[in-house]
């Protein structure tokens, strides 16, 4: 997609040298930044210098393709760089399933034909969520029709993939194809991905946006302002159940009680079949000071962070919830719109 | 109620001045402002130097009582001088009732016998509203049982009114009693009433809180780690719709879905029987900037906002939503709790 006019991927490798936009200093500054190791891609996920489902997937096979590049030539030191590298990726984020479908994927690559495999499978991934973005566009683009009002909670466009994005991705395809589309993003607090990641991708493509409060989707809905919700997915277990930036729960009741469609997009590699529903999505707990502080640029143009709260007190900070199948009208895939129920999750699986 | 173990009022009068805590400040600073003129008093609700429905309702009043006490002795200039000061109180905020109430009541006391007549009734509503505060604790405590875990979303405590509050003052009042209870404060965006003003208060008076961001409230009554929801109200409409901060009507919707009691806390002066349906109270909307900024303090103490969003991107910011009544459990009133339908509000107003 377009910065300042340049197309740009979230994430790439130059030789064993993984390279992503540093996504902290969006919007006030385009950077890239270089991460060496596979510890320092490890830290870029756990860190958030990049997140986002197919964003942290691609981080997860390249980073995994530099634990190939890194290991000693011989067993066992081999395989138990292997199996410690594998390890500090994993624990990066625990919600993420693309994060473990990546990994799993370039592992078995690597032990079938060692470094260059992997970082040809992680490369492929890589390529893969960019052709998925691209088909979750096409699929959902019926959906956007001339005039729509699509509220997005977080950012799902394509700084949390490769490029396109799942949730923005048929906002982007309408909007190229001439329809007239506007979106209200959910700031997305504590991080405020939608104000500003979401705000920016849009501005950046020429999508009219309107930020709001987190609290105030409802109220819109209630009005007749929304016509569809379109969010992302970091997990969907077998039943359909949705795990996703915390807050998507809340705007998915909103939804329901307004009569709003509320569609998920996500591609396969989120499914998580293995995961009978969404009470067995493990939830991330992030610190505290998320909440408690924010982060921004001062009058001066330097990055600062603001206290909002009184000292002593603490803050609880889930990173996810989970969206129950019953409140999803769809899940725009690779594959076509499917319901969030067993049926169509195992047809699409198999 | 308590700052740093001495008692204090929200708001006051002294001679023809009042004086009222800087509320923006807060938590960081706490400082006494003092409005000379009713000018100046308009000026601190408009730009939220208090706040909340009661408090609103009290410096309304005291602003009145400076109309009356600033205005020239003779008619036509002194009809003129009421009028006038009558309409620069009233175009403040425009949603809440209380301001209404008030101001109604001093003008009728100030037409009836002047300057120290309106004074006096000005005193009389603050003074009401501190005993409204005191029922609304009392005859809200039982719910409040032992090892209560609520949530409350901005900040009706007695900052929002005059002392002791309405959605926090069965908090306090059960706390007093020695009863273990602990509150879950969202932090309320875009102005963070929840995390400065609602964690400060409770802090000062001992009361364990937690503070999380408005997204998180879904999943953690999903967890069943919320046993009941206390808000305040800025006006309820004759058939029980309330209308409260933005983002309210959220929260009552995860209340309903998980089956967590749903309570509102106002006094009569709150009640707008004139108005039919909570379709026909004016919403305000405040400057985007709430929404694009966050205000706080540095790590070298001094008080910044920092921008949020790209530059360019403008924000939507409706600052109250309306809860449908069948969504409401109860409202605690000074009379008792009563349902939130057209029957129990017509017998409390009569």
């Amino acid at each position: 997609m377009r910065v300042a006019g340049k197309d740009y991927r979230t994430i790439w490798m130059d030789g064993a040298v993984v390279k992503t936009i540093n996504q902290p200093l969006l919007p006030h500054r385009f950077e890239i930044v270089d991460l060496p190791t596979h510890r320092d891609t490890a830290n870029a996920i756990s860190t958030m210098i990049l997140r986002g489902a197919g964003a942290i997937g691609a981080a997860g096979g390249f980073g995994m393709a530099q634990v190939y590049l890194e290991a000693p030539a011989d067993d066992p030191q081999r395989a138990e760089y292997v199996q410690e590298g594998y390890q500090t990726l994993r624990n990066t984020r625990p919600t993420a399933q693309d994060l473990f479908y990546a990994l799993d994927r370039v592992r078995m690559a690597g032990e079938a034909g060692g470094a260059d495999a992997a970082v040809a499978e992680a490369q492929q991934i890589a390529d893969e969520y960019v052709e998925a973005g691209r088909l979750i566009a096409q699929n959902g683009s019926p959906l956007i029709t001339d005039g729509a009002r699509v509220l997005t909670h977080c950012n799902a466009g394509w700084l949390a993939f490769v490029d396109w994005g799942s949730a923005l991705a048929p906002v982007y395809f309408a909007h190229r194809a001439g329809r007239k589309v506007s979106v209200l993003a959910d700031e997305t607090r504590p991080r405020g991905q939608g104000a500003r990641l979401t705000a920016w991708e849009l501005a950046q493509e020429g999508v009219p946006v309107s930020i709001i409060a987190d609290n105030a989707a409802g109220l819109l809905m209630r009005r007749g302002e929304i016509d569809l919700v379109i969010t992302g997915a970091d997990r969907i277990a077998a039943n359909g159940d949705v795990a996703n930036k915390i807050g998507t729960y809340e705007k998915a009741l909103c939804a329901q009680a307004n009569n709003v469609p509320f569609y998920v997009a996500a591609p396969l590699s989120t499914f998580d079949v293995n995961c009978p529903d969404g009470d067995h999505i493990p939830i991330e707990e992030r610190c505290g000071d998320e909440v408690l502080f924010a982060y921004g640029r001062n009058d001066a143009g330097e990055f600062v962070r603001v206290r909002l709260a009184p000292e002593g007190v603490r803050a609880r900070n889930p990173a996810f919830d989970v969206t129950p199948a019953e409140l999803i009208t769809g899940i725009i895939t690779e594959k076509g719109i499917i319901k969030a129920c067993r049926e169509d999750i195992a047809k699409l699986a198999s």
